[in-house]
């Protein structure tokens, strides 16, 4: 039989027992799931990164995948804990923005409150819901409890308010959407948008203190080191990286940073 | 058939070789394991810390698992590698404090020396006891070796000396526990100590250079944000924590602090 | 029957969702496999310090071990994906340099470039082979796919150059391999080479700005907290340590960095 995935995001780090926790009490209900961490070093209460981790990761796992995000910065006030039950996948965490830019990849089917006592940790800190109810309601989940006795479906589930990226005559508006440990500078301005190259092949980005004339090259290292390009990345959004070098160091470009692309 | 639960915990941080060779020799030998890392951020050498942190965590795991600690100053030293035995888990490291702590909450059946070299690797180095003795001997744990055969009983293994709060007639002095990677201020005072809050729910805790007045809340939430605030933590010790902030820093405070809590 | 066993090296951290992503594809095709992060800490873009700890780790995983390397600054180039076969286990990465000092501690049977797309990802992005060509190979690998299915052989696989020690008449000349997380300098040094330990077992080591009489000492606490010293360490290379303190901070050494160890 083919054993469940859940998988793990959060803003822990992985210097506490916070993460651990959240698996031992998994393991306890659900001894035989596959348990992948997808990343515990989200930035302290950025729901924006988590949102953008868990959009790039969700599409890779299989069908039947379980996802647990944990970024909860309104722990044990009157925010709702949710699961989320998409055409292929599953997902836990808080009802903040968290999970919506993921699950709606693909075709969601219900949001559900959690509400029942039965498939949460007997003691409930005001503190960790991560451990004392995402967890077990995720190996609840894996054990085939139908999303349905977890609690009622809401219908006003919290929407982050990224930013799509604006069209106007002469530019694309857009913002950083996430500075990976490369230092590459993510935007939310995606490949199809991106049609009037001139002839070089030149990009003409700003950035806000900087104006950037950029190569639009498809690999790292099509670059000279040290070179500022332009490419389209791995989740086909548009970056500016420098070959084995820290672009958003050089141009001190943080997350929500306009984006401007100058289409003429 | 249930497959056995092996947890690291180290100092080893995540950067070197060291913590997957342990997870090579586990499964050399008993390849149908399951690995969760506890952690391998502890501070360099702080058995205190790496004390706290299996404290922690070692409840939520299910009955059976064997817990491999590895904050190891003395290594190839005299000091010597144990195997604990309580009435839930197992537990293997070295002879330093780091491991008491947690198998105390438990009733300890026995406290051995590994000394048997049948279940160590056949060359011993003298400076990675995780590898050669630790990893090993868990792993023929979760094949079913007996206690009994990796060597004798020990009855003077060395006990930690972390302060338990005292109470004087009119404060409660204890200590800080850990920092988390959230700058929460854990201290060593435990909720069933705090009695007498005033009837603003106003706690007076005063740090080595700051005293404060300090709100007695919920949640991190319940504060506004940069407030900082007093709440029971979820492993049930007293916290003193800002909202979305680095209470830590904010006070210079450091594990081994004074906490004094007014009683008056 | 025996799951396989898939370990994971790289320089992409933990913060992104990379990781994640690699073991979300290796698990939609191989769902049975044993994922083990070698580390993903390795400096960017340092082929040198991927080469060193595979070729560290590598022999205490069981036979049959897939590993795969993915320190690829020329991710999207030329550079060739391989497949290389030992007598032992397999390794999947890019031609650079990164998995040969691993693969030749054992016979290699063959190495193989990497070319047919059966076994890739239906669409391979410029900047990430990491999940559109060594993950799935890997998983390919596992699922019992012959490597000569995946490509044909090459005979001209990069080699590193890293330096061998040299041997003249009065000293050892080698280099700083690694410096780990604890601040301890590793070298290139064997402990064979070792042969002429003056009566009072004290070396003269010199790095590039500091001359040093050391201790030569079997464990690290041999020594007195803060004394510099020389040992064998756990991979049988000559290290400069320091107890309980960060020896290259000290020294302000780097890989690369030379080091004479003086025979008389």
């Amino acid at each position: 039989m083919q054993t469940k995935i859940i998988t793990l995001a959060s803003d822990f780090g992985l210097k506490d027992p916070y993460v651990a926790e959240m698996k031992a009490v998994i393991l306890s209900i659900s001894p035989n799931v596959t348990l992948i961490d997808v990343t515990h070093e989200v930035n302290k209460f950025d729901i924006r990164m988590g949102a953008y981790v868990l959009a790039s990761v969700v599409p890779y796992f299989p069908t039947g995948t379980i996802h647990v995000g944990v970024i909860d910065p309104g722990v044990g006030t009157s925010r709702r804990p949710l699961l989320i039950e998409t055409s292929r996948e599953f997902f836990v965490g808080p009802d903040n923005g968290l999970l919506i830019l993921a699950a709606e990849k693909q075709n969601i089917k219900s949001i559900r409150e959690i509400t029942n006592p039965q498939f949460m940790l007997k003691e409930i800190s005001s503190t960790f819901h991560g451990r004392d109810v995402f967890a077990p309601a995720a190996a609840y989940l894996a054990e085939g409890i139908s999303p349905s006795e977890f609690g009622p479906e809401v219908i006003d589930a919290i929407r982050p308010e990224f930013a799509k990226a604006i069209k106007t005559k002469d530019m694309l508006i857009g913002e950083v959407l996430h500075i990976d440990d490369f230092g590459n500078i993510i935007t939310n301005i995606e490949d199809h948008e991106i049609t009037n190259l001139n002839s070089q092949g030149i990009l003409k980005i700003e950035l806000p203190n900087y104006k950037l004339k950029l190569r639009f090259c498809k690999a790292y290292a099509d670059a000279a080191p040290q070179e500022p390009i332009a490419l389209i990345g791995s989740h086909s959004y548009l970056e500016i990286a420098m070959n084995q070098s820290n672009a958003a160091k050089k141009y001190a470009t943080r997350p929500g940073d306009k984006v401007r692309l100058l289409l003429t």
